[in-house]
């Protein structure tokens, strides 16, 4: 697998970043192709949002279980959305912005500058939404519409 | 990258398969991981829905656009969900169904018997989820709540 562009993001570290784009909306970031692929963008400005498959290239280990920042009780790494884990491949929906040529600007963004992108794909409620959904031990932290201060890295 | 396991899937060939799983739910698959990531799966029963990342082995090309299953009408890669695509990784929303040990089993299936695994993640509709979404191309087709007969592939 080869990166199909980089990506642009005001998060130089960790410190500040939420843990999910959708916590701090605002923030803007973009996605730099390679010139060869801008052809493929062609379509997606009408699309409200896409989805990124990006790497943690700023993980350094892989581990089996994990604390994932929201509480303090492990997790298998396939129940969290830690970096570090097997592959290291992270998954984002953003919001698009708009594109010109090989960029691609966002906002609900939640990745470090200079992360690698490995895909992009267009974000489809009919594919990719679904209802009555349980969500184990995470359910506890958003009950009744409530978000933790957790959700922003400190 | 390296797979973490298979997909058995009751799809052998192309024929029969929905463009995604939510299109035919009721079928069932299983992902056999390596058995040294079966711990990684911990808690994610408690879920009801994971994202599979996928690798799209049967793909033999890559092409900047595309022609959806649903129309005939040309899009860039990346505002379609082709398997041939850079990279080649797929994306799969499905449904939870049991896990024994280093076995997931889960409905909702769309993808070829014998597609390696790259990722499962636990689907979090706090993240994930997405309201007031445009579809671009993919709306006319799902136009008050009608499914197209071609979300099956003949």
């Amino acid at each position: 697998m080869e990166p199909i562009g980089i990506i642009h993001s005001p998060y130089k570290e960790k410190k500040g970043i939420p843990i999910q784009g959708i916590f701090k909306r605002e923030v803007e970031g973009w996605i730099e192709l390679r010139e060869e692929y801008a052809g493929g963008l062609k379509d997606l400005d009408e699309f409200s949002h896409a989805i990124i498959i990006h790497y943690f290239h700023k993980s350094e280990k892989e581990a089996i279980e994990g604390v994932p920042f929201l509480e303090q009780t492990k997790h298998g790494v396939f129940a969290i959305r830690s970096p570090h884990r097997p592959n290291h491949i992270g998954f984002s929906v953003v919001k698009i912005g708009s594109i010109e040529a090989n960029k691609l600007y966002f906002t609900e963004v939640d990745m470090l500058d200079g992360t690698p992108v490995l895909d992009i794909k267009p974000y489809v409620k009919y594919f990719d939404s679904r209802d009555e959904v349980k969500c184990g031990w995470l359910d506890k932290h958003f009950k009744n519409g409530n978000v933790s201060s957790k959700t922003i890295i400190h």
